[in-house]
C-alpha cells in the first residue's frame, strides 16, 4: 500500500515520520511479556505497528503545530487515537461484523490468530488508549487529560465511533436516506476525525469556543473522506487499498455513491474539502499541513 | 438468583439499595433512541439493569464510606465499574471466548440480540465507563477524575482484567500451577476489585501510601472470591448460580480446586477472608460493611 504516492511532498514527509513515531510507540507500550499472554501482545503489536493511513495521529500532530505543543504530548495523544481506532477495525473486522481476512494488506487479526485474542486485544488497545491519556506524562495539568479522556470517549462510544457502527450494521436490512447515511458516518468516522483536531487544540489549551472553526474543518473533513472511501470502494484498487472492496454493493448497503451516483459524490466531496480550507482561514503558514491533508483525502487512491 | 438470601441483614440492605441504584443509574444512562440503535441500548440495558451481584459498586460504597464521600460521586464510580465488568461478561460469554447461553438467569446478550450487536454493546460499555469517569459531575476536581480513569484503565487493560482474560484462554491447552493460576486470577477478577476498593478511596482524596492496607483487604478479598468461585463451579447449583457450572474440569483447566483440593481450597478462602478483615484492624464501625463482604464472599451459595 502506498498512500504517500499522491500526497504533497510536505505531506509525504509529515506522514514518513508520524508513521515511524507511531510504529516506535506501539512498539515501547506492547513489549511481548514473558507468560501466556505473549499472543495477545502479538496480536496488537500486528494489527499496530506497520501500517494504516496513520490519518488521526497526523491530524492530531498538524493541529498541535498551531499551538506549539510539546512534540510528546502531541505524540501521546496520536497513539491513543490510533489505537482506538485500530481497537475499531480490529472488532469490525470479526466474522459476525465485516468478516474481513485482510487489512493494511496483511490478514486481520483473528486470520492471523484467533477470534478470541482478536476480541481481547482489541479490548486491551481500547483501555491502553485511555491509560496513555490518564498518565501524567500526556500533559502534566489533570484538567486536560481529564478533558482528553472526555472527549475521546464520547467519540468512540454509543453516541461516536461504536454507535455509528451499530447503525451500520443495519444498514444493509434498511433503506437508509442521505441523512441517515450522513449521520452514520458522522458518528462512525466523524467523530474520532474529530476527536483527533479537537485533542491538538485540547493540549494547546484551546477553550472549546475557540476549537469552532477547527471543529467544522474537522466536520467537513470527515464526511469528504467517507465519500472518497465509498467512491475508492466502487472505482478503488484493491492491492492499493490492501483491504476487500466492493463490500456495500454485494451488501444491498446505501453509501454516498449508491445515493447520489459517482459524479455528484465526487463533486460533493470536493466542496466539503474546499468548505474544510475555508474553515482554516484565520490561520496562516502553520495551518498549511492541515490545507495539505485535507487536499490528499480527496486525491488519494487507497 | 437469590444472592442475598446468604448475607448478614446490613449486608442484605445495602445489596438491596444498591442493586436499586445500579438499576437507576443505568436506565439513566441508557434511553433508548429513536433511531438505528435501538437495539444496541436495549442490549446494554438487558446487561446491565435486573441482574449481577453489584459486588463491585458494593466495594466502591462500603469503601467510600470510611471517607465520607459525597453520594453521588460513589454511585458513579459503581457505576462505571459495573459498566467495564459487564462490558467484559458479554465479550467472555461470545462463542469465540466462553460460549455461554445464561448469565445472571437470563440469556446472554449474543443469544438475547446476536454477535455483532453483543461486541459493540461491550464496547460501548466500555467507553461509557471512561465517559462517566471522565464527567466533571463525577468530582470537582480533575487530578481525582484522572486518577480514577488511570486505575480503571490499569485494572481493565492488557494487565489487568483483560489480560488475565487472555491468560485464561491459555489455560486449556497448558497445565498451570499453582502461582500461575493465582497470578491469573489476581489479574482477571482481582484487579477491578482492587480497583473498586481504590475507586472509593480515590473518592476520598487518600493518597497511594495511605490505600495500602485497603489494597492488601482487596487483594486477599478478590483471591477467596475466585476460589469460592471455583468450588461453586463444582458443588454449587446453576440455578442459583444463574450461569453454566462444572465448566473448568470439562474443559480440562487447571483451578484453586483442581490444585488444591475442595479441602484445601475451602480452608485456604477461609484463611484469605480473615487475612482481608485483619486489613481493616485500624478502621471502627464504619468498615463494618467491609468486613461483611468479606464473610458473605465465603457464605454465598450463588
Amino acid at each position: 500500500m502506498s498512500v504517500a504516492a499522491y500526497a504533497s511532498p510536505q505531506l509525504k514527509a509529515a506522514l514518513k515520520e508520524i508513521s515511524a513515531e507511531m510504529d516506535r510507540r506501539f512498539d515501547a507500550l506492547l513489549p511481548i511479556p514473558n507468560d501466556p499472554r505473549a499472543d495477545l501482545y502479538r496480536a496488537m503489536r500486528h494489527a499496530t505497528i506497520g501500517g494504516g493511513k496513520r490519518l488521526r495521529p497526523l491530524l492530531v500532530f498538524a493541529t498541535a503545530r498551531l499551538f506549539d505543543v510539546a512534540r510528546d504530548a502531541a505524540g501521546r495523544v496520536a497513539v491513543a487515537l490510533e489505537a482506538i481506532h485500530v481497537y475499531s477495525l480490529i472488532h469490525d473486522d470479526l466474522p459476525a461484523m465485516d468478516n474481513d481476512d485482510l487489512r493494511h494488506g496483511k490478514p486481520t487479526v483473528h486470520k492471523a490468530f484467533d477470534e478470541a485474542t482478536a476480541i481481547l486485544a482489541g479490548d486491551c488497545l481500547h483501555a491502553l488508549a485511555f491509560e496513555v491519556l490518564a498518565d501524567p506524562a500526556t500533559h502534566a495539568d489533570p484538567f486536560v487529560r481529564a478533558e482528553l479522556i472526555a472527549d475521546l470517549a464520547r467519540a468512540s462510544g454509543p453516541s461516536g465511533m461504536a454507535g455509528g457502527q451499530a447503525m451500520d450494521l443495519k444498514a444493509d436490512g434498511t433503506r437508509f436516506d442521505l441523512n441517515t447515511v450522513t449521520r452514520l458516518q458522522q458518528m462512525k468516522t466523524g467523530a474520532l476525525i474529530g476527536a483527533a483536531v479537537e485533542g491538538g487544540a485540547i493540549l494547546g489549551r484551546v477553550p472549546p469556543e475557540g476549537r469552532r472553526h477547527l471543529r467544522g474543518y474537522a466536520h467537513d473533513l470527515g464526511l469528504a473522506f467517507q465519500i472518497v472511501d465509498d467512491l475508492l470502494d466502487v472505482e478503488g484498487d484493491e492491492e492499493l487499498a490492501g483491504k476487500k472492496l466492493r463490500k456495500d454493493g454485494e451488501q444491498g448497503k446505501e453509501t454516498f455513491v449508491s445515493l447520489l451516483g459517482v459524479e455528484r459524490a465526487r463533486q460533493q466531496s470536493r466542496m466539503l474539502v474546499d468548505q474544510a480550507i475555508d474553515h482554516l482561514r484565520s490561520y496562516g503558514e502553520e495551518a498549511e499541513l492541515l490545507r495539505a491533508i485535507a487536499r490528499f483525502v480527496i486525491d488519494r487512491r487507497g
